[in-house]
């Protein structure tokens, strides 16, 4: 092996995608010391986003005062990779949820930062700009976010103001006018790899409402003034996100977003490899190790194991993925471009107790894979085959 | 891969090493359908032991009648391999527990039928006798085996009679004049993967006494009967097997082939070894698949995986075990010549659950683990190390 690529999710609960990153390091220096190694940790969105895309990439972190959850003051940051170019924001990180642990609050909390931290990025020149949607604690859809960047809200009165989630209801009319005119030359991409919509049963108050803090009544009210927000948008910007999947992410960002700034919705695992130039990274590669903590039929669509395979294949590098559980009905995979798949767990023991152990089963079973692909390539038949 | 050999243990209570064997060949087949595969199930002496070597080596299955655990008629079995030359006994054919379930009664059984199925096999010509010690249900230590091949047991009246566990203590003579003299020009080993000596706290009656329906008095009993029979041995045949390490396997009789047929005790995993001609079968072979239920660090000494990866060593074949649970103070097996390790358990689930799925993860574990193997054996960087 002298050249292989590591792009890992995480192993939800248990072992971050970078620290995953750093035990498959660590095992291939030992065994490998001259072999080429990318790393790309892979992000979901959520908090941590910013780290996993530097880590891949390079670049910078950059610290901005905006306003947080509340509308207070707060440092929050983004990342600038690719010379400045490009922007990478995490939502968590100014409209997140552990930065409200204790005082919840999906009635008042903003994104409004989001916007903030959008401009501030804009402002130095980024021509493309990717926003992780995950882990907010806002239920706002998108209009503090829009605020900041120049959209402008009226109540019946004529007055404008800054919507949250218990003042949604109140929007009487939209006014894009002032809207920041240069988001028309940036292009916006969001990590989404939720599927809810913005209002319903499957929507963003009903799904994620209740872990944001809200009641059972709480949660009929916030669906009601999204379901309100959509058809004020709809009419004063001329966008339907109603029935988009993934516009309820982030308490209703992802609508927000596709219908004041043009954002286009994808999911996070194809915003990563797109961003890391995968397709040209894994040319020539002999492996291709990816992970994640179960891996199930689920796995099939969309999620980071299947997404690299779709790449790997039409380029025939192997890709070998290292898991927690495997579920059942997985054998389609094979064909989608995984060549095999290795569990960690190393003792018949209940999750409770092997997720206490779960970076050394990792470091085990990497460690034997690797000594697998050694005798591999070493054996007598390999050189006549 | 064009060479392998599978040369499993079984994976106690779950899978037997014929069954380990028949899952990895039906793997092969379909990865490797031009692949040279030899079989040895590995079989530790016990039930079984006989149609391992059969399936390993061919030859035939022998049925005679003798007698059974309380001397009643019974047809038993042995195997003839080699062209007829060298016998396989499994004492547990005529002597086993299961034999006797629901009566239990270390008293009154005999190794009696052990002595006639060895007796049958030097009258067939038989040059080499391996007799597997595991799962007796007997604790007289071999004297049955003894008189059924000629050596006379005196009481102190001079009656001959045949000693069980709960008459030995009677002995007061033996005489070996009439024991078959066709012994000596047999080689005879028995596999014993047992240390236990014949009597004392780490005795044949204390340590295994309890499972074959001895109570603490009997157990107590039967120690003081071998302890007896021990002196006796001593003193009329001149071998001392007191201090023997394995002379307490099989009810002690492990000691009565010591003392009456000049018996080796060996471990089992090398009789299979070197019956099987392991040295001259691997030669060439790109890789060795073992595996057992537990790789611990009693793994190191003497057990199937140890004995496998000390003779393939020199030979520089790749050992990659398939294991079920992976205990702590496993990294010198490395050193000793085992490539790589990989456990069956694909769920964090406790063993009674896991164990109803073991056939299925060790399936899916080997099959992940050739797909591996042909990755790397298929990767660009093959051809130029």
């Amino acid at each position: 092996m002298k050249k292989c690529v590591l792009v890992p999710d995480s192993f939800k609960g248990t072992i971050s995608s970078e620290e995953v990153c750093a035990i498959m390091r660590k095992k291939l220096s030992e065994h490998y010391p001259d072999c080429e190694v990318s790393e790309i940790p892979v992000a979901d969105g959520g908090e941590g986003t910013v780290d996993c895309f530097l880590k891949a990439l390079g670049g910078e972190k950059v610290f901005v005062s905006v306003k947080g959850p509340f509308f207070e003051e707060m440092v929050s940051f983004y990342g600038l990779i690719e010379a400045g170019s490009s922007a990478v924001i995490e939502m968590a990180s100014c409209a997140g949820l552990p930065l409200v642990e204790g005082r919840q609050d999906p009635l008042r909390t903003t994104s409004y930062g989001v916007g903030q931290l959008i401009n501030d990025a804009i402002r130095r020149g980024c021509k493309r700009i990717i926003v992780g949607l995950g882990g907010s604690c806002t239920n706002d859809g998108g209009a503090g976010m829009a605020a900041a960047l120049g959209v402008s809200f009226y109540d019946e009165a004529g007055q404008t103001f800054v919507p949250t989630g218990g003042t949604l209801g109140r929007v009487a009319h939209i006014d894009i006018t002032n809207l920041t005119h240069k988001i028309r030359e940036t292009e916006i991409v969001a990590m989404c790899d939720v599927d809810c919509t913005l209002c319903g049963k499957g929507g963003a108050s009903h799904i994620f409402g209740p872990q944001k803090g809200a009641d059972t009544q709480m949660v009929l009210f916030l669906d009601e003034s999204l379901a309100h927000f959509e058809k004020i948008i709809f009419r004063d910007v001329g966008i339907e996100v109603g029935q988009l999947k993934g516009a309820g992410s982030a308490g209703g960002l992802g609508a927000g977003m596709v219908a004041f700034l043009g954002c286009k919705l994808q999911k996070g695992i194809d915003i990563v490899l797109d961003t890391v130039h995968f397709d040209e990274l894994i040319c020539g590669a002999d492996f291709i190790f990816t992970g994640e903590g179960k891996i199930d039929h689920q796995s099939l669509r969309g999620k980071v194991i299947a997404g690299v395979a779709q790449r790997a294949k039409p380029q025939n590098v192997p890709v070998v993925a290292v898991v927690g559980d495997v579920g059942d009905g997985i054998a389609e995979i094979y064909q989608r471009g995984v060549n095999s798949i290795l569990s960690i767990n190393n003792l018949a023991i209940p999750f409770q107790q092997a997720r206490l152990r779960s970076k050394a089963d990792l470091e085990f079973t990497f460690d034997n894979l690797l000594r697998l692909i050694r005798s591999a390539e070493s054996n007598p038949s390999r050189t006549e085959q």
